[in-house]
């Protein structure tokens, strides 16, 4: 699996688990101190996110970093 | 947790897993196409690592990256 396959993979669970918590992209990117487009453009796959990222989105989604990287098959 | 913590548990964990396998970083280093500095820097929490070398750094170390994070207790 490349890059770009892990990354749209971990923002389709991203925004999978966002919506189960009927949250907006805004929403979730106040909680984590994050900008809205940034959190499209993960969503999209179009970022090589960071491990704090990952944490602090996924903590916001209620799941631990080890969670949300499962849950997308990595 | 802040960022440093958390890149020091990965950093740690993925010493140890290297050290299980009897690799040095400059194995691990070319395995992943990686510098030696990097790994080592990542080792000792220095790093704020995206998600593409956690997925490269996991599987040298015969793990898939939710492991690796989750052997973090991240």
């Amino acid at each position: 699996m490349n890059n770009e396959q892990a990354q749209a993979r971990l923002g389709a669970v991203i925004r999978k688990e966002r919506e189960r918590l009927d949250l907006s992209q805004e929403a979730l990117a106040d909680q984590v101190g994050l900008h809205r487009t940034y959190i499209g453009s993960v969503e999209r796959g179009e970022r090589n996110i960071s491990l704090a990222n990952i944490i602090k989105i996924a903590n916001a989604l209620k799941l631990s970093a080890a969670d949300l990287v499962k849950k997308a098959g990595l």
